[in-house]
């Protein structure tokens, strides 16, 4: 559904990568809000909450409700699924079925914020996982049932990670809210985050060098290729395997000598863990509902679901550029959030117009630069 | 070290994809030679072969031997690693360290084509798998000492696909030539292409299809997430897990409806094979040499070598483009095979020119297009 | 550590295997105690248990306590391991290295059972899954250091299975206990048994069929052997490798029609986890500790320390007929609970004298019986 | 459908296991044929060798035809599977499905032996390997139609170990026989055993040592149980994952002190590759044939068939004892081939009157041994 990891460079920059799985494409909305941008976050029967945005913030949104003719998508119904603020802070929502269940009601006097206002919330008023995270001790917050999912209660969880390195995974599961300070700097989907670093305890003979020659008998076997490193590796793109690859590749990949190095080590990393449509399916009768998000359902006609990557982002936390890859582009395009410093007023571009074909070269081919 | 397959559209139309890996940085050149170029292919002791391409080739070559100042390297001494011509035909050479040993020895009054020579050979003069059978069942060839990798002898295996889809094997293995119809249109490197046709005898559960529940006992297990399916795939990145994984990918990758989602979903199918350096890595005492073409040393300074996906390519033999990433670049670059037809002279470009960049979204954020 | 799994013959008669693996050889005990048979459970601090024994119980049993000349091992100090009673009830320990921790402590008014003493006190009085834990419900127990172990606070869970195929675990978890009822009826080690059965949940694709044909590409794949539908299972013999391999194996390991073919089919199951010394070694420096019970160390002087299977038992929940194989052992031996039915006094031997040799046919090739 | 391998004590004495797997029962005999025991070998359209045994041999065999009333089984009917003799060398015929192809015809004044006849041609005539070798040389050899299996050519290949540690494979694949010196003294079914060598390079990261703790990010991963080490095996019951498992298991079983661990270590060894009734079963439409010898065709009622460890025998080259258990036996018997040196006369004894039973300890439990 989603794989998350942060990666730092040889000088200890931090960089973070994310991709996102449905079985369906949705109208994805590159946004930017600025500073002193004000959210007005609402749960049924509670007392509203409402904060303006000290940071600006550049995300991937989608709406949280169908359009009407009489109600078009506005910018309050845009929820940020990905983003990045000028501090380098970024957030990013994965899908989790099991988030849903009782909840521990807050104090009546209280307002409360609504999970599915959480990125605005977090990257619209803080810099640091620390802020995040002091200030999640004192704000109550609330899954809902998303119109959008057809009345699923929010079924997601949400990651945080900042320029130092830190990170913060956001867990409601069955309703119980935790807050976990992530080791590993990676997040998939289900199940509990506790579970996967306890799968991590299955995995403590995994390496990145290479044993290529070994005796058995009087038989000296000798790998002829690089790379039987990584046959310890668990292969399944589900969430449990996903989890561990990517901990293995954040850590392993070399930390890249620039910041132009390091975002394309990141790209190559998350390479990896791009999802074609086809490679795995889902018939109904296996019971569809498993797969993903409830509430985005295959259109009825389609013998099968399959999910692939929508899309792919990578972060630079320190420069604060953003780069995305939808499926239907075959290469990244960049957005500079730094460039935006004086933007005064809110922006919004399909994720879709976003093309990122690939640059022609035949030209250049045909008459080289002097130099070459 | 590296990863070939073919890929078809829903109209049957082919696309090749391949990486190469190595642990070092090669002096790579695009290069396009046109129709009428003539090549001179020599094998010491034997009569030399001159033969004129019939079909403009673009393609990525190396130069066989390493420059000085009274003999700079000149288009003769470019040697194609991976090229596609103007009738769709790819030929493309891959690691196989297993290729010497004693050759038959060819009739004395024939022609013999050097090795190194085959890749200008076939996209120079044929149009199909069919015909370059068909001259290699006369052409006597022979495998030679290649003075860029210190001397050692040509340590490869070599695929040829064309439009139809069909696609054909030529592997030297201690110095016996075999041609292969490829059933699978797949290659890494060694063992021997048939010990990876047997070892697909013991992949026969794999499906694409997810069985995301079962019963055991009476406990219901369900998986929480899609993928399944992909949980017997081997792992490692050993030419002997990427083989399978190739098979896997190509059968089951979704058949793009147009030519430009055929080129996209190939490229997130190589993406899948994109080793970035780190991920395995290999000491010296392991024995380098098992590593790669030997003769391409690291620096004596380095601790470890690290295999990489030096560079992707994506063929599409119906539209004759040719898509290339290096590892530095973050993103594809496209060369229009059919808009050098009128070219009538070499052309050759590096290709770290081929930069690769994200192209920048930031201002068509600030000023979406209207229709938004 | 030690496997442990319940399996059904054709008619639904239950048979139950464990295996006990340790790196050290213990002075095991055979033991048998009749009806009437009293113990004193007994927990520093609190009011002491007394319970007599309704149910004749075969059990192995070790010391708790190290003999001294003054004190030599009285019968209050075996404690039972795994055991067998007359009425088709088994309990089992096995080895849970995060039992301890800070523990409910009882009311002060109540009688508190040692978990040393949970063998005896569940095999003693109770006949069935259901009366175990109904009577857990109101009796609280207490882990406790254990002086065999040098003071390690009992480091282990607890199984139950009964005639009706109902099984039950036990489980102290950093001193919380959590009573489970056992959909798979399968029990191995660490982690806790909610992390094993959510990890099913990563196996829904297991199944039994072979499907030992394929096409990939035009290539026919055909597997030449049967057996490819367990190509899916861990191979691990570490407690979460061993967890799904049982349930495998007891799910789908033949009906038998027999009570004596379903002792076999249970002992061929049962050999599926017999481990041989020196197939997984582990060396001090990583941490000796994490590798089983602390407490028993491997002798200063020995290398390396490797889990073996100390022992193997078969139970026939229907019969009361308890089989042993040792390590020592090439054989099992059986022993008929139903046979001590008029035994008064309890009986104890050493579980090496069971010495399990082969019978010796060479008599009857040299004189075979008439019938052959 | 065989598993079999090789194993050292400490001292360097040899002891060979193995199993044989079909999906039905075959009325195996137990065998022993004297010194002087003449065999006469034959093949169609060639001249017939006879020859007289000089070492004293004991055998499971099997016949060759169907008895009928009018010609009921005889001494000569009686084809070896398994044996060993009275200088210690072991034969063994194994499942191997494309032995079948055109052969080479022998010399016409050559005599030829029949492939059938190769185990009490081994073992009759010769006290080592490099015997058998040398004879091999010399001898024309042939494939037959075997009549039990409705005419199918012998669908088998061999092997043969001697008290020294050598081992030889004898393989007829397609018709070439090829003889192999067996590095690892282990061999299983197809593919080809040369195949199978080419296949443990993949290996080459196996070790028996547990690496149980790593660091991920800063999360201290920590296998709380041993046998990690074990991770990287395959699980796959199939010819190909046993014979790597074989190789592992037979490598890194600790060296046993004594013969008689030694034969109980190598139980435990080859207790890994019993394989229950059901844990894998076939359906014919997934075309049976694939799954072992044709013509041992299941009942035509079966709803499917399984492969099951049809027998396990353990041998001991120094001290020529015999072990063996079958799938309706829970233990060993064993069978002393030194005692049997004044037998003159050919013995055969039914295997299945070997049962194998427990032996009964409850009178040793009701009156100990003194010394207990």
């Amino acid at each position: 559904m989603c794989t998350s990891l942060g990666y730092k460079d040889a000088s200890g920059k931090v960089y973070f990568g994310r991709t996102l799985e449905l079985t369906v494409d949705l109208p994805y909305q590159v946004t930017y809000f600025p500073p002193g941008y004000e959210t007005i976050s609402e749960v049924d029967g509670k007392a509203s909450l409402t904060y303006a945005a000290r940071f600006g913030v550049l995300a991937v949104a989608m709406p949280c409700r169908v359009p009407t003719p009489e109600a078009p998508i506005g910018l309050a119904d845009l929820k940020v699924l990905e983003g990045l603020n000028d501090q380098g802070l970024t957030f990013s929502l994965l899908s989790y079925p099991t988030a849903a269940g009782a909840q521990k009601s807050a104090d009546i006097t209280q307002s409360v914020l609504s999970a599915s206002d959480l990125g605005s919330w977090a990257l619209g008023q803080f810099a640091s996982v620390a802020e995040v995270k002091a200030a999640l001790e004192k704000q109550p917050i609330e899954l809902q049932p998303l119109a959008l999912l057809g009345g699923v209660v929010s079924p997601f969880h949400y990651v945080v990670h900042d320029a130092t390195g830190a990170s913060l995974v956001i867990e409601f599961d069955h309703g119980v809210m935790t807050v976990y300070d992530n080791p590993v700097g990676v997040m998939t989907n289900g199940p509990k985050f506790s579970w996967h670093l306890t799968n991590l305890d299955n995995y403590t003979f995994l390496t990145n060098v290479d044993q290529s020659s070994a005796t058995f008998g009087s038989y000296q076997a000798r790998q002829p290729d690089s790379g039987i490193a990584t046959a310890g590796l668990p292969a399944s793109n589900t969430s449990v395997g996903r989890f561990v690859r990517a901990v293995f590749y954040a850590q392993f990949a070399e930390k890249a000598a620039t910041p132009d190095l390091a975002v394309k080590t990141l790209a190559h990393v998350m390479n990896n863990f791009d999802r074609p449509r086809g490679v795995s399916i889902d018939y109904p009768t296996q019971g569809g509902g498993h797969m993903e998000v409830e509430g985005l359902q295959e259109k009825a006609d389609a013998p099968y679901a399959t999910e692939f990557t929508c899309w792919t982002s990578l972060s630079d936390l320190d420069r604060k550029i953003f780069f995305v890859r939808d499926y239907r582009s075959l290469n990244f395009t960049a957005i500079d959030l730094k460039a935006l410093a004086d933007v005064k007023a809110p922006l919004v571009l399909p994720l879709q117009k976003l093309e990122g074909i690939a640059s022609d070269a035949t030209a250049m081919l045909m008459a080289p630069p002097k130099a070459a």
